[in-house]
């Protein structure tokens, strides 16, 4: 068996997340079936893509990487160009490499970049639609930014872990946070050594909560310390989210 | 009677065009709907709102103008929260003002400008999918650039006319026609005082066959003195095409 690495960037607007699941496609799901057309028998069995990170439904990527182990002889730029074809337009390879025996994305990876936009005008442009937050209340990118910078690195993060998850390792270092204007834009920009499910949507509503005044700005410690999901704000919503790339 | 210019800006990828038609759903159509609720009589007759420009199925717009007379008091900013709270996110209103009577967008307006998108890149992003030309065999741009140069000023564009069009009056003056590029895409700017039905997709697949070397580059001054369409190049794809403004 061969073993690749593809970076993939999609728009996440028209799917259940990446991760295969029974109600919904997912990005994975119509991934792994374009490789089906690649093998020489019809009957062949689909390999298992699996993603860095398993965004959610309505996230989307720039810079995801998968793993795969497949039994093809082609060049890399060949299997790029086949997939490709087979793929609808919202989802691209953006390159195909072999990569070192039973290379696995998500174990193997060890840092991930991702970006979050909002929106502040009072009208939203159609063209954003579908890739910010459209939040006008949030006003004050200082409070954001001092909130962040005390979020910096290694913390347990389980006041913003989503409800249900099972993770039991909840501590991560984060590397970058970011909070910058452009124009009635605000994008914040997220790196760290991994991150747990919805923190990244948990930090950016509880950021905005600060920003509004809806929440006193200085209590991004005691949320921390708290190590509780209601001590935290709302999960902002998936649209604004995008996964920049992936270290390994 | 009210006399409104409304401004609005669309995404025209789900859309049949501006122009209300029997068989698929147009921009008009929804904005004219739009007004609807704003009426006390639930009976009442949908006002009629002319666009400036009837852009083309899948065609874009950042600065539509449209005009329309309504028997309404409610306040201009009034009108424009309660449009924009009932058309989808695919189409807002930017603005509405009160205009002259009988103020008419397309018979009144004495200039448009619009902007056409070339992508180069191999590979599409999934972001730009729905408003460029993906066209990676367009190379040259100082030999578009020479040719759109011919076409500034007062010329009878009909080979650049889409078939079938009853327009009689074919002479168009243009201001400006600029061909730029900015890393692998390619940004056509152009400005006139009318366009005629496909005109700027045609001019744009014609500059494109220059480019690519399958048309003679210095054949623009024979293809405007044929008064033919076959003699020009085919009609670029709609989803390049946005109408930026109007100006009156």
């Amino acid at each position: 068996m061969r073993s690749l690495k593809l970076t993939l960037a999609y728009d996440g607007t028209a799917y259940a997340g990446w991760q295969r699941q029974a109600n919904g496609l997912s990005i994975q799901q119509v991934v792994e079936e374009a490789f089906g057309p690649l093998f020489p028998d019809s009957g062949h069995e689909l390999p298992v893509v699996e993603g860095a990170s398993r965004t959610d439904a309505g996230v989307h990527a720039l810079g995801q990487v998968a793993s795969v182990q497949v039994d093809l002889t082609l060049t890399t730029s060949a299997i790029q160009r086949a997939l490709n074809a087979r793929l609808p337009g919202d989802i691209r390879v953006l390159d195909v490499a072999d990569a070192t025996p039973a290379f696995h994305a998500r174990a193997h990876s060890v840092g991930k970049a991702y970006r979050y936009r909002i929106e502040t005008t009072p009208v939203l442009s159609p063209f954003d639609r579908h890739y910010v937050w459209h939040a006008p209340w949030i006003r004050d990118v200082d409070v954001m930014q001092r909130a962040a910078a005390v979020c910096l690195g290694r913390h347990d993060f389980v006041s913003f872990q989503a409800g249900g998850s099972t993770v039991r390792e909840t501590v991560r270092t984060i590397h970058r946070f970011d909070v910058s204007r452009a124009g009635s834009e605000i994008v914040i920009d997220i790196e760290g050594d991994g991150f747990l499910r919805h923190m990244v949507r948990a930090l950016v509503g509880t950021l905005g909560e600060m920003s509004s005044g809806a929440r006193p700005a200085d209590s991004m410690p005691a949320i921390l310390e708290a190590r509780d999901r209601q001590a935290a704000g709302p999960t902002a919503p998936p649209q604004g989210l995008t996964l920049v790339s992936v270290a390994f």
